[in-house]
C-alpha cells in the first residue's frame, strides 16, 4: 500500500485524491493546501489527515507525493520532495521560469526517484493505441503527424494572463505529445496566431488560434492547429502518417447515437470540455507512477520531459512573436 | 455490337435505354412503347428506329430484347423472345400470376438463352462485396441475415392495388437477395405486417410496415423488414452474421459532409430515393447481361430466380394472410 | 448516507459492493455470502462487518438491501426484505419460477418500498437518449423497433442447462428493454432458434441463436435477434424506427482508433464482454436506486416491470417450442 | 446544341469528349490531337470530324473550345481561341510560366468570353457543400481552414522534373480551393517539405511531402497537408473551422462495407486514385461551362482565378526554397 501526501485540494486535487482512493495499492494519508477548508474536505472524504505544514509531511513515512497545488508552487515541492527523497508526481508545467525548471532538473540528476510530470494524455487509450502501432512499425517510417487541440471555450482573461500564454499553457501537452509519438525531438518550429476569438487575449499579448509546423531530424513534418474555442466541444484528435499506412487517433463522441430525420443524420457530438473527454487517463497515470514506486519498469513522462515540452514551447513563443522558423536549442544538465 | 431492341419508353426504359447507348458492347436499334411519341423520342435520343409492332422487332436481325414495358406484358414478351430465339433482359416481376410465370419457365426449359431478370440490387457494389465475403469463407458458416429495406414514401394508392402488395412488389427484391447472399432456399417463413403509414392501405388489404424471419435448411436465420415510408430517405442494407464474424453492407450516405455545431454533429443523410441510390446496378446489369450474349459464362439472375422470388412471396402472403409460419413448397419445371 | 447491507459478494456482488462504496450517499455496512471468506474479503475492502445470518440484517437498522447473491435465493430475500420493510436493489431475474416471482409480486402490493430490479440496461447512456428521443417525440409514432444482443461466447454448459434457457437468462434483458422503450407492452410473439453454436446447446434443450417478432397495441412491431457467441465480441445495439423519423443507440466501440493501410480502414471493434460495454449502468442503476430510498421520485424498472419480463419471456418459450404465434397474458396481483 | 472542338485527345481528352456526347445540350463536332490516331478514335467513337489544324476550328462554327491538350499548348490556344471569340473550358494549369499567365489574362481583359479553367475540385458535392455552409454563415466566421490532399502514389520522375514541382502541379488545386473556399485571397504564406517518398526527387529539385500555412486578410489560417504517396489509396479531405462551427468534407469511400471479425472491423478504404474519387466533377464542371456559354450567369473558376493560383504557387515555391514566410504579391491587368 503506497501512502501519499497530496499538495493540493483544488479542482484537480479532487481527482487525484479520489483516484488516490479508488487505487487499490493506495491510499491518501495527507493532504495540504493553503486553505485548510478545502483541505479538510478532501480529508474527510478519503480518511486523510490535513497537514498543518509541508514540513509535516517531508517529515512523514508516506512513500510519495502528487502535487496538485498551483504551478508557482511546484518547483519549490519539486525540490523539496527530492530533497526529502520521496518520489513525485507533478502536474504540469513545472514552472512558468524555464530556469527553475532547468534548476530542478539539475538537482534531480543525482536521484532515480520516481518524478513523473503529469502529460497525462500519453495514457489515453486511442493515444497509446496510435503510439504502439507506429512502434511496431505498422505504419513504417513517420512522415507527418497533425494534432488537433481545441477547448470549447477560452479561460478567464485573468487565467490567460498568467497562464504564459496558449503555448505554454493549453498547446503544451501536445508538444510532450509529439516527442512521444515521433519518438524524437524536432529541430525547428514555424508558429503563427491571432486573437481570433476575443480581441481582449490579442490586448492581453496572447493568441487564441494558432498553427505551427515541426521538423524532425528524419524529416518528418508535424502540423499542430490549436483554438481556445470550439463551438461544439472539446476536439482532440491525432494521425500519424507513414510511408506504409496512417494511424488515427479519432474524435471521442460523448455518446455513440443518432437521429435520422429528413435529409440529415444528426449525432451526439464531443465532450463539453478537456476534463470530461480526459478523465480516465488521470487514473492510468496514476497507476503508472505507483507501478514505479513499486519498482516496476515503466515509461512515463518523467522530469526531463517536462523541461522538453517546455524548450519547445519557449521556441514556438520565440517564432510566434519573430513570424520566423525558430531552431530549437536543448539544454541538458551536466 | 449487340443490337437490342427495347420494349418500353417509360421512366425505367429511359434509364436501360441511355445504359445501351453508353455501353461500349451494345446499341440501341428499335425501341417499341404503345405511346409512339414516348417511343419516338427515345428513338432520337439514341439513333434507334421506332418499331412499328413488336413483330418487326422479331423478325429482325437485332441480338437482344430488353423488357422494360408494363409488368402485364412481360409473360407474353418473354414468350415471344424465346420462340424468335433473342436473348432477354426482363425487368422484374415476370408476372404477377404466378401461374403464368411457371409457364414461362416451363417454356425456356428447351432454350439455353440467356435470360437476365431485373433483380438489380445483386450488381450493388456493397452487397456484391458481403457476397463475396460469405463466399470466401471470411465470416464462417451462416448464422443469421438482416435485411433492412425502406422506401421513402408509399406509391399511389392506385399503384398500390395492382401492384400485388407489398411482399409482391416491394420486397421481392429483398426475397431474391436473402437466396442469392444465403447460397440456399428458405423452407419455411413467418410473415406480419400492418398498415401504419396510411389506413387506405389497409383497406386496399395491404400493408406498408412489415417483419419476416426466414429459416434455411442449414439453420441459418433470416429477417426483413420493409416499410413503404421514411421520414429520412431510402434505407437499404444488408448484415451477414457468421461463425467467424459478420459483414455489413452498410448504407450509402448522399454526400461525406458533416457539420459539428453545439452538440451534435450533423451529417448529410440518406439518397432521396432507391433509384438515386440503386441507379449505377442497372449498368452493371446490363454489362453482365451483355457479356452472358456474348458467350462470355457469368452469374446473373436468370428466369428460374425469378419464379422462386416469386414463390418465396407467394408464402410471405399465405403466413401474413394466416399468422402462421408457412412452408414454402418449390415447384420445377419437368 | 444510506446504509447498505448486501447480498452476495461474487463477481457481480463485488461490481455493487464498490459503487456503493464508490457512491457519496451510501455505505456498505453489512454483506453476507454462504461462502463467509468471499464476504470476509469485500467486508475488508470497503470497510463493512460480515453479517452471520441474514436474520442479523433484517434486525439491523440498514437503510436499503442489495441482493447479488444466486437466482434462487432472491424471492426469499425478497419476501423477507418486504417484511422487514427494506427497499431492496435485487438482481435479475426474481425467479425461475414463475409463480415464486407472482407470489413475491402478490405480496410487495401492499407496501410502497422501492424495490429496483436489476435491469440495469435502462440506465445506459446511449439507450437513455433514444428513450427520450422518443418521448419527446422526436421520431413521431413508433412504428418498428430493432434490437441485437449478442454475447462473444456462450456461457459453460452446465450454467445453461441451470439458466432457464436463452429466452429467460439472456434474452430477458431486452424483453425489459422493449416494453420501457416502446412505452406499451406486447400483446403476441413469434420466437424462432437454433442451436448453431453447440449441438450440445441443443441437446441440452436450448437454443443459442434466435429471432423474435412481438406486436404492440399500436400496430408497432418488434425485431430482437439474440446470439451466444459473436467472433467480433458483445454487440447491442439498438434501433426505434417512427413516423418522424429513427433513433439509434449505436454499437459502442472499444477505441476510437482506425488504422489506414492498403484498401482497407482497420478500426477497434467490440468490447470484449457485456461487462466491459455495460460496467457504468450499474453505477447509474444504484444512483437512481439511493434517489428513490431518500424519496425522490424517480423512474427505474421495478418489482412489477421484472414480473412483466418474466411472463414475457414464458410467451417466448412456448412460441419457440410450439413454432406458432403467442398472445401474451398478462396476470396482475388482486 | 453548343457545338465543341476539343483539343487534345489523352487520358483526359477521352473524360471530357465522353462528357460532352453525354450531356444533353452538347455535341463533339471537332476533335484535334498532334497525333491523328488518338484523334481519330475519339472522332469515331463520339461521331466527330477530326480537324487537320487548329486554324480549322478556329475558322469553324463551333460555339466552345475545349482545351486538354499539353500544358505547353494551353497559352497559345487560350489566345487563339479568344481572338477567334470561342468561349474556352481549358484545363489546368495555364502555363507553368507565369509570364505568359499574365500575358493571356491580359489578353482576355478586353472580351466577355466565357472561359472555365479547369479546378473541377469546385464542383465535388462534398467540397461543395461546406462552400455553401460556410456562405450561409452556418460555421460563422472562418478561422481555421484545413485541407489534406494525398496521392497514392508518385508520378514518374520524368513527369515530376517537367511539372513544376509539387506545388505547381499537384497542390495548386488546393491553392484554388482555400481561395473559393475561404472567400478571400491569402497575404502570407510558409512552406516546407521535404522528399521523404523518393530520394530521387529531391535530386530532382523537389519535394514530395509538404505542410504549408497561409494568413488570410481575416485572420483566419489555413493548413495545408500535400504527400505524393498514401499507401491507403487517394485521400481528399478538408475542414472549415469556423466561430460557430465546423463544416467538414469528409474522406470518401470506394464503398460501404465493413468486416467485423475478432478485435476489429476492418471497413472498405479509399478511392484507388485522383480520377476515380474526382470523375464527378468534371461533368458538373462543363455543365457549368454549357450554362455560361448559353447565357446564364453563373459561378466557376475563370482565367483571372488559374491565375491567382499560380501566383499563390509561386509563393509557396519562393517560400519552400527560403524557408522563410513569404508575402504573397498579386498581380492584376490592367
Amino acid at each position: 500500500m503506497i501512502k501519499f501526501a497530496q499538495f493540493g485540494a483544488g479542482f484537480i486535487g479532487k481527482v487525484h485524491g479520489a483516484n488516490i482512493a479508488k487505487h487499490p495499492q493506495s491510499e491518501l494519508t495527507y493532504i495540504y493546501d493553503i486553505y485548510p477548508t478545502a483541505a479538510e474536505q478532501l480529508a474527510v472524504q478519503f480518511g486523510a489527515k490535513v497537514a498543518s505544514s509541508p514540513e509535516e509531511i517531508w517529515a512523514s513515512d508516506v512513500d510519495a507525493v502528487l502535487i496538485a497545488s498551483s504551478t508557482n508552487t511546484h518547483a519549490d515541492l519539486l525540490s523539496a520532495a527530492i530533497q526529502a527523497g520521496k518520489p513525485v508526481y507533478c502536474e504540469k508545467p513545472i514552472d512558468l521560469d524555464i530556469h527553475r525548471v532547468k534548476a530542478v532538473v539539475q538537482q534531480a540528476q543525482q536521484t532515480k526517484l520516481p518524478i513523473l510530470v503529469g502529460f497525462s494524455r500519453r495514457f489515453d487509450s486511442n493515444h497509446l493505441r496510435i503510439h504502439q502501432a507506429f512502434q511496431n512499425g505498422e505504419i513504417g517510417r513517420l512522415e507527418m503527424m497533425h494534432i488537433t487541440a481545441r477547448d470549447p471555450k477560452p479561460p478567464t482573461l485573468g487565467y490567460i494572463k498568467t497562464s504564459g500564454g496558449q503555448f505554454r499553457d493549453q498547446t503544451i501537452h501536445f508538444f510532450d505529445m509529439l516527442r512521444w509519438l515521433a519518438g524524437e525531438d524536432p529541430v525547428e518550429v514555424y508558429a503563427t496566431g491571432a486573437a481570433l476569438v476575443d480581441p481582449a487575449i490579442d490586448e492581453a499579448g496572447d493568441v487564441d488560434t494558432s498553427m505551427l509546423i515541426w521538423k524532425f531530424p528524419s524529416g518528418a513534418l508535424c502540423h499542430i492547429n490549436c483554438s481556445r474555442r470550439a463551438d461544439y466541444g472539446y476536439d482532440e484528435r491525432v494521425e500519424l502518417f507513414g510511408s506504409k499506412g496512417m494511424a488515427v487517433s479519432r474524435r471521442k463522441p460523448r455518446r455513440e447515437v443518432s437521429l435520422y430525420k429528413g435529409e440529415s443524420v444528426i449525432s451526439d457530438g464531443m465532450y463539453p470540455g478537456w476534463f470530461e473527454r480526459m478523465e480516465p487517463t488521470f487514473y492510468h497515470a496514476l497507476d503508472s507512477f505507483i507501478k514505479a514506486v513499486q519498482g516496476e519498469a515503466g515509461v512515463y513522462p518523467n522530469l526531463r520531459d517536462g523541461l522538453m515540452a517546455q524548450m519547445i514551447a519557449e521556441a514556438a513563443v520565440e517564432s510566434l512573436h519573430t513570424n520566423q522558423p525558430v531552431k530549437i536549442i536543448y539544454w541538458s544538465p551536466e
